[in-house]
């Protein structure tokens, strides 16, 4: 397909030249408002922006001779004029929605540019989802970079995932007109010991002149910390103290610090700045991943400054953190970020810049929100079959396929237990007696079922273990398509039948989250596209996901946010015991084990 | 002729890592000092820093495990270690040294990085004599950015340049390996008004996404301002009063303030930030033009921090103004500009972060200087004929070409006289009643002919005016092939004879600055590359420059720094008149005005 990339400063620089001389009229002048200039960290009163073709022409006392009958007037009414808000590292995948969709639920909110990483659909569906998402992102009416994934599997060896990326992919991306730079290069210990491809993907980024995401999920500032800084990433958003921050922007690179659904990293590390004082450019604000629930029911970057600001930091500063910050990390300071000549046309009217209400939006000179109201299109991408049909079972599942056959004469077995942790993404390592019914082994008390369920390749494969700590009862089971990183399917259940149903209904709809009990189906996020992502409105998918979380609760889950830890037990980078395609997974020493202990008898 | 361009970050990432980690020994450990974090502005003892591949592979407490027997070490002792010096903007040409030269010279200064515009070799040699620069730029030990020049002529149909900088031009040097973005764009008033080679050449630079110089030299800030802004410089160092830095930041521009041999623009424009507290990460420091006498005696980018930390400026962030600040304008952040992992090793040892000491000076990871000597070759280009023989007059001169007739009859004649003004680059214009002698106009008092010989082009033309303000006596004649911007030949004399002679003799060397008495020669400045530059070192260049001043001295000359006033003489985009090839020009009205005015008798 072809891109309509929005016209660059070049394009337009004669027009914006006679529209800030006053020869010609602007399309759009925003007429006395307070200057909130984040370039020089002030708020500056009675001052117009005059807008031509997408971008500003001119900012200053007065615009009126740029006035003509078919410019469009906005009155802010001495209201503060300030950029359009960015989020710096964010999956949009999370928000189990496209990338229009998701524009539609974050633009009245002031989100106008955002830098995003695939690498959930790039598990599923290699390269062509990377672009799928990227074509997308480039039909919206604001500013969607896209960062090329760099960690696709995660764990090379410990699972197999629908495709892989390779060096040469990151290469290619690199020349696609929305590509930003590196996705977050998570394989630090990789970098750290020099990985030829980890390398040679942050080699065709550095060459290409972007910016390489970083991802060091580790407190050890020490040896491997410098190994990593070393080898390139320019940023790194898995701080979470104080002294991650100040580690980070001491070695040259940008601290960026999350508030998202289930991060809250801003309070812990904004203190570099508000109590120790440091130098605030290198400081920026983002998400990494929000639930469509966050973002139709609290905000989005809006939420993240104002959050900031509640911690102690000026207002301005903060949105520094969400503006120029960003737009400099990644080397687009004269595209967007500020109000200043030349740049996008991103826009917020608020009347107050520590609540900051998103009164209008204005993305690319045209209004696309109003009171929290969106106003234009979020044009949708036709999907492909091809990213619509990407649950392969290679049969339909019975209950028999969850079985987990016992050693021979064993009346009861020692099992390794996942173990699952409330509000934390680690799991435990637990073992435990299990009893064995007709040579199966039984789960007992919170101790079910878990399988994990290919889905990429239809090899018909199913790994079985299981796991501890949601509380279910009765016979149920969940099973979701959402699996990170891997995206396979993840089943958790009390009953080997309902285990079943669950599967074969994901595999019917094409992927999303379904929970089943006594034979019933209580509750289904339908997510089409990739399994990952629905195509239909935040507000809807917010509501069948309550829905879903009704359902566990239903089923006897007490866990708060139990449908991450659900999505989070095959992600073999995080300890300490994960499931995946190839069996159960000690994360601390990235070896298998089994699931049943050698029988000693 | 092939680059040796300096390894990149991903060329050398992996010696970086092993070394970081502690794998691999390192070149170069720098031992025990105070780190200076341009980034966030602290200042931390007891740091190492460990070189590798001429590359900073780690910042931090302890290298001592990346010490082998090969590593060399440089004990710190406690002092503090800072990056090396950027200057943002300057020309090399104005030191009347070669690039080779003007880097030994600013070397044991500090100086690690340059952003060069050589403008005035390119209104003399055209795209092949910015080749030649780029090309001496590249052989140093330290880091030489080109700017391609954006405006030869600097006043189209006002002059005749040897060559003209085309749009062209501009697009294929973008291409070069040393191109950093484009030179400062003097045409002001021709970017305002829409020019279309004008918006070519910054179209040409920001589509290959480097960086458009600006040059916007007038108080006025109004309209034509705005426009300026709107049509995409993305600095300006021609303010000269807070309110010209002020305005520059909050339009999204970087504040480069100059501290020149004769610029002294710092102290009235630094107040922005520490009166009026706004964010300094937008005022970069520079040079702009230093004299070779400069960079002998006084120093280059070590003094203008220092003078702004003189003007009240916090000593941190005056050194982010010459380092991290440029290094981000520029698109080098991760290249240049600080301590940290991956960038070039360019490292200052002082004791005293406010009188500045450049105690060791270490570049690309080589000790490059130590106190105040150089320790490493500058190599020369082999400057091709096509650079050394540009003095092309069409004719020997003799005193008859220098002759005014006056019209037939008169006595006396009104003449426009050229006013020098003391200290100041604007001239008067001025009216004088001048005595005929034998039908030729003299001059009498202060006032004395000048002339602009053609040496372009071989025209034998030779344009004859007046000019007071110098004070010359007795039968002298200074000539000089430096005369901006066209760099034609600029003769100055009270004896007709003398002018010939100073002429015949600059022919004769190849060009630079000769004054004759009574028929000898008292000072010559050689300047064969060009007519503008010397190969020879800076401090023999300076001590020639000095026989000459004193010299013009000796002739009557009370003016202070008059050797400029000289060369600036035929600078047609500076009011009020100077001489061109093709007459006298008011650059009030930018239009051609008599020598003589009309005869009314």
């Amino acid at each position: 397909m072809t891109h309509k990339t929005f016209p660059s400063w070049p394009d337009v620089a004669p027009q914006l030249i006679e529209t800030a001389a006053g020869r010609a009229p602007a399309d759009m002048v925003i007429r006395n408002g307070s200057w909130v200039n984040v370039h020089t960290r002030e708020v500056l009163d009675q001052h117009d922006i005059a807008i031509k073709s997408g971008r500003i022409a001119y900012v200053g006392p007065d615009a009126s001779a740029m006035i003509g009958p078919d410019t469009q007037v906005v009155e802010a009414e001495g209201r503060y004029m300030m950029p359009g808000l960015c989020d710096a590292h964010m999956h949009i995948e999370s928000g189990m929605l496209t990338p229009a969709e998701f524009a539609r639920a974050v633009i009245p909110h002031g989100t106008t540019s955002m830098f995003t990483d695939p690498h959930e659909i790039a598990n599923v569906l290699g390269l062509e989802g990377v672009r799928l998402m990227h074509d997308e992102a480039l039909l919206q009416p604001v500013n969607i970079y896209t960062q090329m994934p760099s960690c696709a599997p995660s764990a090379p060896g410990l699972e197999t995932t629908g495709y892989e990326i390779t060096a040469e992919d990151v290469a290619e991306a690199m020349h696609w007109p929305g590509i930003i730079g590196l996705g977050e290069m998570m394989n630090f210990p990789g970098v750290a010991m020099g990985d030829p491809k980890m390398l040679a993907e942050i080699a065709a980024t550095q060459r290409a002149g972007k910016t390489v995401g970083g991802h060091y999920a580790s407190p050890d500032l020490g040896p491997d910390f410098a190994a990593y800084v070393a080898g390139g990433p320019a940023d790194d958003h898995e701080g979470t103290c104080e002294a991650d921050a100040i580690a980070r922007m001491r070695q040259g690179m940008r601290a960026m610090v999350r508030l998202g659904s289930a991060w809250y990293d801003v309070e812990a590390q904004i203190t570099a700045i508000t109590e120790k004082g440091l130098d605030p450019r290198n400081f920026i604000l983002c998400t990494d991943d929000c639930h469509s629930g966050t973002l139709v029911n609290d905000g989005h970057m809006n939420r993240v400054v104002r959050h900031a600001i509640e911690c102690g930091c000026d207002p301005l500063i903060a949105l520094q953190m969400a503006t120029i910050n960003t737009a400099t990390h990644f080397g687009l300071e004269r595209e967007i970020g500020s109000l200043t000549p030349g740049r996008r046309a991103d826009v917020i009217l608020t009347s107050d810049l520590r609540s900051l209400p998103i009164e209008v939006v204005i993305a690319r000179g045209q209004i696309v929100a109003e009171s929290g109201s969106i106003k234009v299109e979020c044009p949708h991408l036709d999907w492909p079959e091809s990213a619509r049909g990407t649950v392969h079972l290679g049969h339909e599942l019975a209950a028999g396929d969850f079985e987990l056959a016992a050693p021979d004469g064993a009346n009861s077995v020692t099992a390794n237990v996942i173990g699952v942790v409330e509000n934390q993404a680690p799991t435990k390592a637990l073992k435990a007696e299990l009893p064995v019914v007709d040579g199966l082994v039984e789960g007992r008390d919170d101790i079910c079922q878990i399988a994990l369920v290919e889905r990429h390749q239809a090899t018909g494969g199913v790994t079985n273990a299981f796991v501890s700590g949601f509380g279910y009862a009765g016979d149920m089971a969940m099973a979701s398509t959402v699996a990170h990183d891997s995206h396979h399917m993840i089943v958790v259940g009390t009953d080997r039948a309902q285990m079943a149903l669950a599967a074969n209904r994901l595999a019917e709809v094409g992927g999303g989250i379904t929970l089943f009990r006594d034979g019933k189906e209580l509750a289904l996020v339908e997510l089409p596209i990739a399994g990952l992502m629905s195509d239909r409105p935040a507000s809807e998918v917010a509501a069948k996901a309550q829905k879903l979380v009704e359902a566990m609760q239903a089923c006897g889950c007490t866990l708060n946010n139990a449908y991450m830890q659900h999505s989070l037990l095959a992600l073999v980078v995080i300890p300490e015991l994960r499931i995946s395609d190839l069996g159960l997974v000690d994360v601390r020493t990235f070896k298998k084990i089994p699931v049943i202990e050698p029988f000693n008898e």
